[in-house]
């Protein structure tokens, strides 16, 4: 494929992807294909001879798209969104075209600083203390990761050697040292509370460290309060475990719950004011803030959510793939001492040494993550944030919130047939059917949810709270517009009616 | 941003993309600016306003193009390639327009399928054992990861779950278990050679075990052998320590040196023989094909590195996006037995469950992997096949290395000036300068170095080998023509004779 092909390709595909948008409305939500469908009408290994680009584009039409789930669909109304918006595609083109493996500054120092520049842009317009500002008093800063469970894993790594090093005394022995750290890995727990999402036990199994729960209720709206961490911190060291990493969720994947941040400050400055005989060792906090974060843009969230309390946190993750328009991967890390990234993650090797590097002037942002490469991320976030600009970024936000407190508001003018759990919260709504029972009320949902999701017309995520079968209804998406909630809430009460009548 | 602005933006960001291509041998390859140039020319916080496209365009070539450098210009002769191609770049627009998380196959059939089919593809076209093919007899099968250290990582964490699984007895008390577990891990051990990336050992440092190398020589051509790795392991056992996993290597980072992988799966066999009767436990070998892996596309290499070996051993990883036309991220891992994964890295948690990934007949990746979302990265492998074919890829391959066998001898008719320390192997070669002992060889070769990046016309990367500073020269990337190799050799002849002569 040479220029002048590629460039016919290329406007071609642009022509495609615009004529998507401009008729997605008109697909089903879901995908309806079989498993294993693609396998079926696809040569069983790749082609000897190379194939022009209008046969491989037709290809998507008819055999791609069939087996696509639309998540930029107007009536996507499942999990949370996975942004796509027009700025971030473009991004994403452009970085393709600059395509390197920028593991250092120096193999393109524009990766780097752009990354530095726009997440410190970022911590601005969220709202986020000082502490996390690469300008700030504390040498913190912002990493993209490609996604929150890369940016938990990345945490926990730093806070189990930031725990190890706190409590291992210096001065001992090889020997003695070796057998110290042994115990104490094989005592240390991770926790999140019931809400958090299981990327946190995940990055626990991946370290091999225990990992625990701390239970919410309904009563709390199933956020963690500082007691119910008390409680468990006082069980765990009755147990002689000791907790090094509590993950706290701003919007948790069920009901976007938000964790007591202050509770749970208090409290663990308390705890670390006892321990400080036997050793100290603080537990590090990581701010889960994945999808809701991105309201954080309005000042009124702000506000609501106390996020100024996370300067006694250590680290705030929330993914601009999710709410804010920007294409996935964009998970967006703070810490507030880039240190305890580097001291766990450095590994030197001969064929990376550098100038740059060596003078210690510049950021080497692999040594910030797991992967050594990394893609030009930035590069989409800043075309986002400069299209948009805040207001336009705000707008959208507070559009999805409404759309969900208009949601929630029908569903109470049908009291009858509905009602809520949870919400509206950061554009979400959890609700069920009423019924004569909790059995009744479980069936009917179900039977509900099924209904909604078979129609092929909108797509909802069944949940369970308590025993309690509930249906998240998610207003967050770009192309979202009022009459595509209204319409949602028509064929909900048809098809509730239905239900309720079989 | 609308679809008519957007059309209109996309076109003009394609006609500037294929311009950078066209004229990009015009351009010094590595970015000359200053730490902290960009921080210095954009504002200090986002926009409260959209900005126009035209604005943020111009803002690419003036502020973002300045701090590039280039991974295709050929004159990159640096590292490994990164890969970018024209149907890669088409991947990469199409994979940003359809966006999703796409953690589970109901999320986008197809996005799982086509991973599936044309990860197939490529285990037969780099002529790879049945075994690492989902329809092989083994469940197996591949997956697409970010980078070669998640890869890595991935099955570092698989291989400690399943010797754990092997070696702790079934039927134990909770306690009993868990301080059996707590002592096994401790004692657990991580191996890779000398020449093996250092994502091994950060992968180790991740899951808290033990690493160690095991020493390879310039006799051996820096490869592992299977007797080094005999006195390793004797070594090991003999401390009371506990390998379990291995990475051998595909072409090294430093050298493109390749194991000896008959040599170690015998000896691996050996000692699983003998290790029978105190409670087994399998070494987990990892094959790193990271960037000499793409070579496997011609059944000569095939044959060369005896890769049907690998049958024998437990996962194997290369990097499209390295040396096979692909954009980055498409690291593309094999691993024998799927459930090894899963077993290791399943989560539930009740929003995503769905009656497909209950059915049991459809694979959900994210049980592959570290992350929970992915992106539709297969699609730009599914297009870079599909446009070059098999015989394209295999010629791109083939001219690669004919490079580096024509710049080796080109370095071999001036044997007054240089000498080779390794290759060429894979479009790699090592090479110093001459001189009267080791401290002036090593003075001459960093002085050349020097001279030769700070040229701007060109980039090598120096290295260390056993103490010997030398210069990589790497002749893969897309855009370099032997013109440029005939170019690059005249100008490093012109700066060595004026090294010398200083």
């Amino acid at each position: 494929m040479d220029s002048k092909q590629f460039r016919d390709a290329a406007v071609s595909s642009i022509d495609e992807i615009v004529n998507y948008f401009d008729t997605i409305a008109q697909r089903d939500v879901v995908s309806k294909v079989e498993p294993g469908y693609l396998r079926k009408i696809l040569p069983s290994s790749a082609p000897e001879e190379g194939e022009d680009w209008a046969t491989i584009q037709s290809d998507i039409e008819t055999k791609i798209m069939p087996g696509i789930t639309h998540w930029q669909h107007p009536s996507f109304h499942a999990f949370f969104p996975c942004a796509s918006s027009y700025p971030g595609i473009l991004g994403e083109l452009y970085s393709a075209a600059l395509s390197g493996a920028c593991f250092n500054w120096i193999c393109s120092p524009a990766v780097t600083e752009l990354e530095t520049v726009v997440l410190d842009w970022l911590a601005k317009m969220l709202g986020l203390p000082e502490v996390f500002l690469s300008t700030g008093p504390s040498r913190g800063g912002g990493v993209i990761q490609g996604s929150a469970s890369e940016a938990v894993l990345t945490a926990m790594v730093a806070a189990r050697e930031k725990y190890l090093r706190e409590t291992v005394p210096e001065g001992l022995a090889e020997e003695e040292r070796e057998d110290l750290v042994a115990k104490k890995r094989s005592r240390m727990v991770a926790l999140g509370s019931g809400g958090a999402h299981s990327s946190t036990k995940k990055a626990a199994i991946i370290l091999g460290v225990r990992f625990e729960t701390i239970p919410v209720t309904a009563e709390d709206g199933y956020a963690l309060s500082g007691r119910r961490l008390g409680e468990k911190l006082e069980e765990l060291r009755g147990r002689g475990l000791e907790p090094f990493f509590l993950t706290v969720t701003l919007g948790t994947t069920d009901v976007c719950a938000v964790d007591d941040f202050r509770g749970v400050a208090d409290v663990l400055e308390s705890y670390r004011a006892q321990r400080e005989g036997d050793g100290g060792g603080e537990v590090w906090v990581h701010v889960d803030a994945a999808y809701a974060g991105a309201a954080l843009v309005c000042p009124e969230v702000q506000e609501q959510t106390d996020v100024k309390v996370v300067e006694r946190f250590h680290s705030f993750d929330m993914n601009m793939h999710k709410w804010l328009l920007t294409n996935f991967d964009a998970s967006c890390l703070f810490v507030r001492d880039r240190s305890w990234f580097v001291k766990a993650l450095t590994i030197n090797q001969a064929v990376y040494n550098n100038e740059a590097s060596e003078g210690g002037l510049v950021t080497d942002y692999r040594e910030w993550q797991i992967p050594l490469g990394r893609r030009f991320r930035s590069l989409k976030i800043w075309f986002v944030m400069r299209t948009y600009g805040v207001k336009g970024l705000q707008d959208y936000i507070r559009r999805g919130i409404r759309f969900g407190e208009e949601f929630a508001e029908m569903l109470r003018s049908r009291s009858g047939l509905f009602e809520i759990l949870t919400g509206p919260s950061f554009a979400l709504v959890v609700f069920r059917m009423v019924g004569k029972d909790e059995e009744e009320k479980n069936k009917l949902t179900k039977a509900l949810c099924e209904r909604i999701n078979t129609s092929g017309k909108m797509w909802v995520t069944p949940t369970v709270l308590d025993g309690r079968f509930a249906i998240r209804f998610m207003t967050g998406v770009r192309t979202t517009e009022k009459k595509h909630v209204d319409a949602a809430f028509e064929s909900i009460v048809k098809y509730a009616e239905e239900v309720h009548s079989a």
